[in-house]
């Protein structure tokens, strides 16, 4: 097992990641001096795999853990499940010590995340993420939230997990489209922030695919570790944690005009990404030849850098854009890289730009 | 006008008590370096009379002012209100450094701040309040949030304003049944943490009720500082900031059974503090007549001090007390006064004794 601080005074937590660490759940909890009653909040998926294996390991460390189930998918993120899954913390009578357990991925994590931040103005939670995607981003850093109807994660909070439990096991069972999906912010880290793992990547992609245990563990535990240093740099996004968005504005935008649902959100990054990567090219000195290799990587995991769009879909997705949180004085700010690992916020991109990028992968 | 500094650090602000400030609004915002974009959200009662002035000052300011108005009452305390108002906010593409006016009393003061606490994961926000209550109370201290059918508040957040304007002209044109609903909390005040006030209280009710201008300036900034010391000390009520809930356990448990509306918050917590000083009276060796000059202040402001409460609604209001947010433990706690002006929190009470005293309420 290896172990991840995230130092935030504190707030500081740690993230574990390792195998069968889902059965040790309930001993992690009880370190942790958490209050008895708690919420295991899951969704249709992966409830049933992994719920009763929870429920009981918490049970058995003294806990009163109380199942709640909400809908798989993005769509899940709305105000509506989120009121209720409140209505079911106040009829099991959940007071401010209790916690929740998002136990799932990014979207169980969003939304039993953003729960724990609102109900009784805030209560402990503990992130169990059960994919790739969960495991090397939404669980850590703390942002939580629910979509609106005019874009992703437009109503959230900053509210920090008090542990994060990464357990490989579950990647095993992980369908194909959702491994490849949190590749999408695998390569991410590499790209902007440690050349190191890109080339890694692009050496071991057949190992990752194959899901190589030895192989995902370095891979998870490294990127918790990129991501948990931007975090403490950065906590609530004032600068530097918005490197992390680097291929989200577009990605963000692609989800909200195709509905959410429709792609996946590694993959709505990934075409995301290989957009930012060409505005880099234009505007920030990238050399083509690395976009081409940000490119292929995406390609060699199996992630979709292209994109159908008709043409007058296109106004929809500027507008998806602009009322996207990464919008200052009505300008989009892009993060473009230098060079892969070494990333640029806060960037102003013309709308000419954008759309002579988006030309260029839509087909 | 007198100036309350609410020092906590990076989330300082001050409270300005004064005649005049509603068209001082803009100015204030733009000392505040505040963004451009901005919401006003107000009510329906509030809304005609001082939304133009307030948009007008803001735009002289060089803002750019949104009006987003909800129903007067506690209702509008909800999650589909919140969400309503979100999609305008998204419409009028606010952006992180945009910021929301509070309109209106504690119950618009609650909800815009919640809006604004979760809005893109949290913007700023500017309180000004127009009614005793939340001048003196709700403005102050960063507790926003909205009501589920299980309870009051909570669902909510810690959400600092950047100013608090308390414009004391706005407390002449309030319905009488307002004003004594505010004394409810100013009452309390001198109950837990301030003989003197309270004293100034029993000596100048008449003024105060006559809304003698002094007097009202006195007391009003009075209570802020009282408040702002509990907040500074405390801000996120992990201790001392309890005692301001004197009187909210019952009250609160009360609003729910009645269904929210039918009492005034500043009635259901004058009733509420009635039977603390009661509880105070058996467990914290509060004098019996001090008890009785509670009592007799809360009616000489006018205020209920008895209920009507059928039998078979009893229990409705002890599992309404029991998902409020100041239990722990499954055991319900109390605020109690050892004299007036010193009070206990986190007292546990028994059943028995909240029976008693609930018995000597009702008629």
């Amino acid at each position: 097992m290896r172990s991840v601080p995230v130092p935030l005074g504190e707030r500081s937590y740690t993230i574990h990641v390792g195998n069968g660490l889902l059965a040790k759940l309930g001993d992690h909890c009880r370190r942790l001096k958490l209050g008895e009653r708690c919420a295991v909040i899951t969704d249709t998926n992966v409830g049933p795999k992994y719920a009763d294996l929870v429920v009981r390991t918490l049970k058995m460390a003294g806990f009163v853990p109380n199942l709640i189930t909400v809908p798989a998918g993005e769509t899940a993120k709305s105000l509506k499940v989120a009121g209720e899954c409140y209505d079911q913390l106040a009829i099991k009578r959940l007071e401010r010590k209790s916690f929740v357990v998002a136990l799932g991925g990014g979207v169980v994590g969003d939304i039993a995340g953003y729960v724990a931040a609102t109900y009784l103005r805030g209560i402990p939670f503990v992130q169990v993420p059960t994919t790739l995607l969960a495991q090397v981003d939404s669980s850590v850093g703390g942002k939580v939230g629910v979509n609106l109807k005019a874009g992703k994660n437009l109503v959230g909070a900053f509210h920090q997990p008090r542990a994060v439990l990464c357990d490989l096991d579950t990647l095993a069972s992980l369908p194909e489209r959702e491994l490849r999906a949190g590749l999408g912010e695998v390569i991410k880290y590499g790209i902007i922030k440690d050349a190191e793992l890109f080339k890694r990547l692009e050496k071991e992609m057949d190992k990752v695919l194959g899901r190589d245990a030895a192989t995902l563990m370095n891979v998870v535990a490294r990127c918790c570790t990129l991501k948990a240093d931007v975090v403490v740099a950065d906590e609530t996004e004032s600068g530097e944690r918005a490197i992390l968005n680097f291929g989200h504005t577009i990605g963000h935008g692609l989800e909200a005009v195709s509905g959410y649902g429709e792609y996946l959100h590694g993959e709505a990054i990934s075409i995301g990404q290989v957009a930012a990567a060409r505005l880099s090219v234009r505007l920030a000195g990238l050399p083509e030849k690395d976009s081409e290799r940000i490119r292929e990587l995406f390609v060699r995991a199996g992630l979709p850098t292209t994109l159908k769009l008709p043409p007058k879909k296109r106004t929809a997705l500027f507008d998806a854009m602009r009322v996207d949180k990464k919008v200052s004085g009505g300008e989009l700010k892009f993060v473009l890289v230098k060079s892969i690992g070494e990333a640029l916020w806060g960037q102003r991109v013309s709308d000419a730009d954008i759309n002579a990028v988006l030309n260029s992968i839509v087909v």
